[in-house]
């Protein structure tokens, strides 16, 4: 059998993280090897393999000598144009057994999960093949045993720091599901600025309308290296960066953004997700924030304190130290929700500015109290003086300039082109909110996609409002995103619920 | 807001079921709404829209004037070269909260599997969706009402013969697993020419080298139109038509091939697809062939018991009489394993040639008996006999070539280019054989996408056979592919087990 073999081209198809190669149907590697629409093909050059699903060409895109990469297949082949590929039909993805030994109610495994997980690093699975694992692992479908298999094989599959000589190394996270709940920076420049060692890494938005990332993003470069991550710790004591750029768990990005396509959250999964990227970051104190409320991620003191306990014995497991504290998730923290509407939110906070919001204040100082006693800065029942002193006296607004600088430079974030108020429609008194629906709106707005976009709350629960009195401002970049938020807005009137005072 | 459209245009790429758009990070659509790689977007043309998977283009594949559509865009879409059309974020598909509740332990109830139905008929599911609902029916997390509830929305979903006058329509299943076991053309023949009325329609191979439509489509046209195949039942009594071409059941389709690249049996959903597809045909007695061997479909006395349960309540729900045997499943049946290969083999049985394979014949007389008696044309315990008398007297090769000539015309079927003979490496007595990897080897040869592809089996349990003796014989039409089912065979020697007599 003569070797056969295509050469390669780039043809700019972004088809997210799954790698896909075009052929033509009639080039002679279809027609000898048989492949079909949709089957997944194993593509060799040079020293590097990949497997990558097939679509089939039938028109002029590509000539018969060429086969086309996707860009994911680009990247992870490593490609040069015009370099010569060998195709096969892939072999089954063993480690897919466990996935289905899952479904018939067999446990993953130590070396199950492990081999599921280096699959999944070297983009093994199809899309269709993840979503499969991401649905087995879905609901409260892993047990604490899973949880910390699963969790142990993603810090192997990717970067680790290790900061050496015995340190403690602080680290924070917040549950989420609370719009405008961005305390982490306030955090990290007050703890910073006591000393403590505190590389934080934060994900972009999965389901939310930010991330930590996406807001630290409108103020300065959080694409950082792993050299450049360290380079900035060693220089400041910690950092603000983006965790994809680091490799830390990079499998999380890629479970992550099925279960978003899904719009399913896996109990097991989020721990091995959480709990991983603590572990390579090297943190060996962790303060995990868990709010709870009807409408937050977690909407019992039952399911956070179950939360609470995985997170504890998964992170034990793994060798650190885990603190939770729940706290109150019944309304949106600050003013803005959307990654610049948030970044101008705390900038207030650490300039210690006059109408810097009360609540995101009040949270972040008591969260940074916990850090500063987990990680010795202070006496038990000392943390929350030493942060507010650190605070007011500003010092955490010059150690977090600092980091800014350090990793690139202060920026000033985006205003958003279009605005529109939404304003009540009766007189009553704020009685509930749902952080969904106005999630859900500042998503429909274009955050975080659109850094500038997203909406500002003009009221919190509890408050008297007048008819035509402003509830929410709504920004975006796009008039048709605007005008879909506002679509959704006048289908969802329950973002803001109003109640009629009795006379 | 100005209405923002594209044209389109037809880039000729399949992607097997999954509409996808191309189109240009920037162009002006792109920019205005805010789409995002594997965003999901909602296409409207004329008066047709369809959701579809977005796929960014990078370089000059495309214009910012135009966006492409892959072939199953293009079809469900029903665009023309050129068309105008306007584009917005698709809704989230509502239907999956049903999935997600499934997930949570909450049972499909007849309102969400409708819903679920109908949103994967408008193919309104992506591939990454059609995974998680596959998965969450997977194993055996149906229960018979669930089941019921997903059956009737299939038959819904699609086009539905009635045949009038209150008469008895006749159909047969094979539940699958067993190489070779092609009994249905010669059942369809012998029922047809004792004047009962049998619409049948197969499906192609799901994991199998081959299925009846597959087989029969070697023979003469099975994809027949609705009206082509109302016209050849009343003209002939019967047809062996491709189930996909008349739309009965459609959904069945796609959900197939989710799980067959998940490699992933739901027993709810094959109970679903299986029964659907007969209300939709029309019939009104079924019988049920369940094949139980250790390496068929079925591997226990126990779980045919079950699955014939399943079937037989799932069917009466829905209105049918149901019946159902359990049949030898230890080996491959009649000597092909292939389109055309079986289909050599059934020709033998239906001409009464010396040669023909006893045990395939044996089979199809065993389940027309059971046919026969069901539809009325014989008293009970009389069937046999009159399979036999019919085709033995020619009737029913008459009736056979009949219904070839009424569908288009009969055709002999190819030959491959490429055999190899593997032969026994020790002597000694045929002691078992592997249905999986005997059928997976016929895959690899090229079956059933190349028609003549496959293996053709020399042995039968018991033989003795001697040291270099033919064991089987592989037929590729690509050179590649008989290379690759070699491989396989050297690393799975198991397909047939020779055990050394002890002399």
């Amino acid at each position: 059998m003569t070797e056969s073999f295509l050469y390669l081209t780039r043809l700019g198809i972004d088809t997210h993280q799954e790698p896909v190669v075009y052929m033509r149907e009639d080039c002679h590697v279809c027609r000898s090897e048989g492949f079909d629409a949709q089957g997944r093909v194993e593509i060799c050059s040079g020293k590097n393999s990949i497997i990558a699903t097939l679509d089939i060409v039938k028109g002029d895109l590509l000539s018969h000598q060429k086969a086309g990469l996707s860009e994911a297949a680009w990247r992870l082949l490593g490609a040069a144009e015009g370099d010569k590929a060998t195709f096969r039909h892939a072999p089954p993805v063993e480690s897919m057994a466990y996935v289905r030994g899952k479904l018939y109610g067999k446990p993953f495994t130590e070396e199950g999960a492990r081999h599921i997980i280096r699959d999944i690093d070297a983009g093994r699975y199809s899309d269709i093949q993840l979503s499969a694992y991401v649905t087995a692992c879905a609901a409260n479908n892993l047990n604490i045993e899973e949880t910390i298999h699963i969790t142990r094989a993603m810090v192997e599959a990717g970067q680790r720091f290790d900061w050496g000589d015995g340190r403690i190394v602080v680290d924070k996270h917040c549950v989420g599901g609370l719009p405008g709940n961005r305390t982490t920076p306030i955090v990290v420049a007050i703890a910073a600025a006591n000393g403590l060692t505190m590389p934080k890494t934060s994900s972009r938005a999965i389901t939310s309308p930010a991330g930590t990332a996406d807001t630290m993003e409108t103020l300065t470069r959080v694409s950082l290296s792993f050299k450049k991550m360290r380079a900035v710790v060693e220089q400041e004591g910690a950092c603000l960066a983006w965790g994809g750029s680091v490799s830390l768990s990079p499998t999380d990005d890629i479970i992550i953004r099925v279960e978003r396509a899904l719009d399913l959250d896996s109990e097991g999964q989020m721990v091995a997700s959480v709990i991983s990227k603590k572990v390579a970051a090297g943190s060996t104190h962790v303060l995990i924030d868990i709010p709870v409320g009807p409408t937050a991620k977690v909407r019992s003191a039952e399911l956070a304190e179950r939360l609470a306990n995985a997170l504890r014995d998964t992170g034990e497991a793994l060798g650190l130290r885990i603190k939770t504290i729940i706290s109150d998730g019944s309304q949106p923290v600050g003013r803005g929700v959307g990654p610049a509407l948030e970044a101008y939110d705390l900038l207030k906070v650490l300039q210690n500015q006059a109408d810097a919001p009360a609540d995101l204040r009040d949270r972040a100082l008591a969260v940074t109290a916990a850090v500063l006693e987990m990680g010795g800065a202070c006496e038990a029942r000392e943390g929350l003086a030493l942060a507010k002193k650190t605070l007011e006296s500003g010092k955490a607004w010059e150690k977090f300039q600092a980091i800014c600088n350090a990793q690139g430079g202060l920026r000033e974030p985006p205003v958003a082109r279009f605005t529109h108020v939404i304003t009540s429609e009766r007189t009553g008194i704020v009685a509930l909110m749902n952080n969904r629906v106005i999630s859900r709106l500042a998503s429909l707005a274009g955050a975080p996609n659109a850094q500038s976009a997203g909406l500002t709350m003009h009221v919190r629960l509890g408050d008297t409002v007048e008819s035509g009195q402003p509830l929410m401002t709504l920004h975006a970049e796009a008039a048709g995103e605007l005008e879909y938020a506002l679509d959704f807005y006048a289908a969802h009137p329950e973002a803001i619920h109003i109640e009629e005072e009795v006379v």
